[in-house]
């Protein structure tokens, strides 16, 4: 996608030149196709998908009463949200204009019904498709929206439907293989994990590329923890993995959030983060900018220009994109894995 | 505006009966008003605005073309956005329904010139009116919206048009009385504080609030420093104001991000935050939740609420609001005042 939205755009114009047809004729082909004849109907859609032409929003808009705009679901359910939805929602926001639409977002204090918000902004003809996030196996929405015919793209892999490709991810096991790499080039050779409890999706995939990576060096799994993503019990959790590790080990974190966790619970034992413990977070949130935490920060800029072209081609009616899209995440090195003081020492 | 939220709202039908006209006549005095007779219009106006009532931003929109939006920035120039922003989002996407409008956030990486994504957002008729955050002295912001003739309301005092009513902010001072009232209430009797450089007119007023408490208590000004809204600047100024300090002292700071950094200072030195030295934050923020940081909580749902009736009553051509509002903070107290353990330690 991302080299068809750096060409030029091909305009209404274009498609008529090609075509040696109006403007006008073009515009009724897309808009008000029984006002064309049958064989220059055929002719002008043959330029349409040749050239890649895209009416824009505003005018389709005009045409289709669509809003114009993708609905996204703010988390108002809990007061510790995640530590990236808001530069997702930024990076969406971002990506918006390019995508000839705009964001509207929605909340509700309850969690449960969550279609209910979902129906109300279709209702209201407020939006024309959504962007999911804090997708999970189980999560109804994907199967709703689908069954309603309306369109949508998932932050995070559609689980309930391995065939549905209408998601865009980051490459959590890629990202933890990067995270035991750089721990074993700064000469770890011990490496825990601290992940989320069985059954998260997003945690058996962090955790997956821990333990390929470690098999891959040559190296014995090292003793693994688990918590829910609350700092009070990634404390407890990393306090006591670290029971199980010593001074010169590391620990791969399934998230910035327990990876401050571990951070903390080496200081209250009177390790130095980097110096005594290598500790890798994920995520690139502020909090680990905050503690100069080694982190994997998440592609969310193409991550979000990915999903508003899968929500895009759905709404102009595009062939559906060949397979979901995983992004690499990028490692960003900080003091928690002994940036200067670690070579040679363990 | 509570109270008149909390009433059943006033329908079309209920203006109808009231005026005995029917309710495609009260459309029309709302609407297409010279179609209505002028004594009929009299009236039925007279009981629009004896009954509240308030047209749908539905049937708004339908006849006005307006978007039936309200516009935000959100800031994507920082990587470290400010700890509220997706609160204060939240609250005002929570709040928005009940304002019959909706929210459509807009974002640039460019930090000048600010004005364009405004423009570009009236222009592309995506919002009628904006909801300002992170107002400043200098912020061409409001003056360019005033002279525009675009409704706008904003989070934080319009501090170069002391005539402006159309804003709410938190009681800065206020909250950092309740500050001192704690920590002295705690048994602590030097008082510190750490702030914004001069010229914050928010940390200004928090200051004062500061200063003005511990006069009211009969207490001697505590030292003061200043650092940016950045953790690494926090710590070292931290640093600096501990110099300055003794065990049993205490730190009020202008943010929960100053407070983590007077919390990191303190522990570098081997004090422990809540039994040597008691910490307060400012905006109950995710950062003071996770350390256990004494803060006080700002009410944002109320300061959403009313920042959308201020820009309904703007777009209704109702008269302003006699004064901006000032609500006040809540205190949350956390382990960084010793709640348990400080009594009697002073």
């Amino acid at each position: 996608m991302s080299s068809s939205e750096r060409r030029m755009r091909t305009t209404i114009m274009d498609v008529a030149r090609a075509a040696g047809v109006s403007r006008q004729t073009v515009s009724n082909a897309v808009n008000n196709p029984e006002r064309v004849r049958p064989d220059t109907l055929t002719r002008v859609l043959g330029e349409i998908e040749r050239l890649d032409y895209r009416p824009s929003s505003a005018a389709q808009t005009l045409r289709h009463q669509r809003a114009g705009a993708v609905g996204t679901e703010l988390n108002a359910v809990t007061d510790t949200p995640s530590d990236i939805a808001l530069p997702f929602l930024t990076a969406l926001t971002l990506a918006a204009p390019r995508h000839a639409c705009h964001l509207v977002p929605f909340a509700s204090r309850e969690s449960f019904p969550m279609l209910v918000g979902y129906q109300d902004m279709v209702r209201r003809r407020l939006v024309d498709a959504f962007v999911l996030t804090d997708t999970s196996p189980g999560d109804p929405r994907p199967g709703w929206l689908e069954a309603a015919g309306i369109p949508y793209a998932s932050f995070g892999r559609v689980y309930d439907d391995p065939g549905c490709t209408c998601w865009a991810d980051v490459d959590g096991a890629y990202g933890t293989r990067m995270a035991v790499a750089h721990l074993v080039e700064r000469g770890y050779r011990t490496v825990g994990f601290l992940g989320w409890p069985e059954g998260s999706a997003v945690g058996d995939d962090r955790r997956h590329g821990w333990e390929q990576a470690l098999a891959a060096h040559g190296l014995p799994q090292g003793p693994h923890r688990v918590a829910p993503q609350l700092l009070p019990e990634a404390l407890r959790a990393g306090a006591a993995l670290l029971e199980d590790l010593a001074p010169g080990d590391a620990v791969v974190c399934a998230s910035d959030v327990l990876a401050l966790g571990v951070h903390e619970a080496a200081r209250a034992r009177g390790w130095r983060p980097g110096r005594d413990l290598g500790i890798t977070g994920f995520d690139g949130s502020p909090t680990a900018r905050l503690h100069g935490i080694t982190t994997l920060v998440q592609p969310l800029d193409r991550i979000a220009d990915h999903l508003l072209t899968l929500v895009h081609d759905q709404l102009a009616g595009a062939p559906a994109a060949a397979e979901g899209a995983l992004f690499t995440p990028t490692l960003t090195v900080g003091d928690s894995t002994g940036s200067t003081t670690k070579e040679g020492t363990s």
